[in-house]
């Protein structure tokens, strides 16, 4: 994840929603404000160290230019790898009739999308989510946001290659779904059942060809609206949902 | 909506995501940045008329005081009224046998999630959303972005009062179905088929209990996770394509 917040809102709104920080650094000649004020109650409450710095270290360190005399340094996200996934969707379809579901996204860029789909994944019981390494938004202070806290609480692994991972998947005995609005069944006639990996395509490119041909099968959810298409983050809830649905235990 | 919209990249991005603008305010003394290039490009090809003002009108008229120079004012959104939602759902359900969704939101306070949901409600063929005009987020800037332009394609009515909304809609032929974490039915077991109303709560209180009460009957998604509960936006989603999935003429 970024490496610094800058600016007085935003290393609020990262003490607010709780994003892991090793010290909060604010400039020697800073003007103790209300917002000034609010963030050293913040980061006390949440024993957060506070440096005093010269200013001129603060405008190095800053990579935006933006930081008003207030920086949050974060602490390194802790990625898993793919194995601590699958030991998570064992231990899930042991106790869930065989059910298990491994997130993989290919290249979403939005670390708020990224957000949004870990925070429906947890509350799915989803096992993990799998991000490529590159040209892929990266865990940071947006994605603690948009996922309510809930990014700490769900497996997060980061792989060099998809394709790869969907491979090593088949093998453990799963079903990979693609997403891809250019599928021709529904997802509601598909089977859901068992251990299954379900890939979300980019933003604006969907699924990647060379993905796409790796997934077992490709499903798509109805769109009957002439001017939308559904936010990647929205369908990937809709999708959890369905996967929920047929792999219910009554 | 708002009336103006202060500061150089929020000018941008609702250009960009064709907020409907009447005019950008640009300050006299105003330094020709690129940034500020950027939105004379964008205002000439939308067609808005770009006035030159002495910066103490923009002080003036400013109401967060973060103008940098560049405001632009939005027109006011177009809302209908209930009527015209009902016309639209009638037209639905005569195409769709008998199958027509009118959302009701009692007091989403987010106007990002507004958006959100207004986007997924344009997908799925919803024929309208109905809001409070009271504590409740209305349509802005935020919403336009949020719902990648769609806001501008669906009919959007706000009411004094959304229980009397919920009895006209009763006497209509709708069922109103109510989306809480509280209810004891799961929405997969509820019948949604025909006319129907559903209702989400606000971000933090859920549904009111006048409106609660008011429901032909309360649905709920499950949830597995430990940590996280659903974004509204995100339940509002997977409600209306378990709506969808029931309705689906097969």
């Amino acid at each position: 994840m970024a490496d610094y917040i800058e600016g007085k809102r935003p290393v609020i709104e990262a003490l607010r929603t709780h994003v892991p920080i090793s010290e909060v650094i604010i400039a020697d000649n800073l003007v103790r404000d209300g917002l000034v004020e609010d963030i050293l109650r913040k980061a006390k409450k949440a024993n957060v160290p506070v440096k005093t710095l010269p200013r001129k270290e603060l405008d190095k360190q800053s990579e935006r230019g933006s930081h008003q005399g207030v920086m949050a340094k974060t602490k390194p996200f802790a990625y898993v790898n793919v194995q601590a996934i699958l030991d998570t969707a064992e231990q899930h379809a042991q106790a869930h009739e065989g059910a298990a579901l491994v997130i993989l996204l290919d290249h979403i860029t939005d670390a708020g999308n990224l957000g949004a789909i870990a925070r429906s994944a947890e509350v799915v019981g989803a096992s993990g989510i799998v991000i490529p390494n590159k040209r892929s938004a990266h865990v940071n202070a947006s994605t603690y946001k948009s996922s309510a806290g809930a990014i700490a609480h769900i497996n997060v692994s980061q792989v060099a290659n998809i394709a790869q991972t969907i491979e090593r998947l088949k093998k453990e005995g799963y079903w990979i779904a693609g997403a891809s609005e250019r599928a021709t069944e529904v997802i509601w006639d598909a089977n859901l059942k068992g251990k299954m990996a379900l890939v979300m395509g980019s933003e604006g490119e969907g699924l990647a060809r060379l993905t796409q041909e790796s997934c077992d099968f490709l499903v798509k959810l109805p769109q009957a609206g002439k001017v939308a298409s559904l936010n990647v983050a929205q369908a990937a809830t809709a999708c959890m949902y369905e996967w929920m649905r047929q792999n219910r235990s009554l």
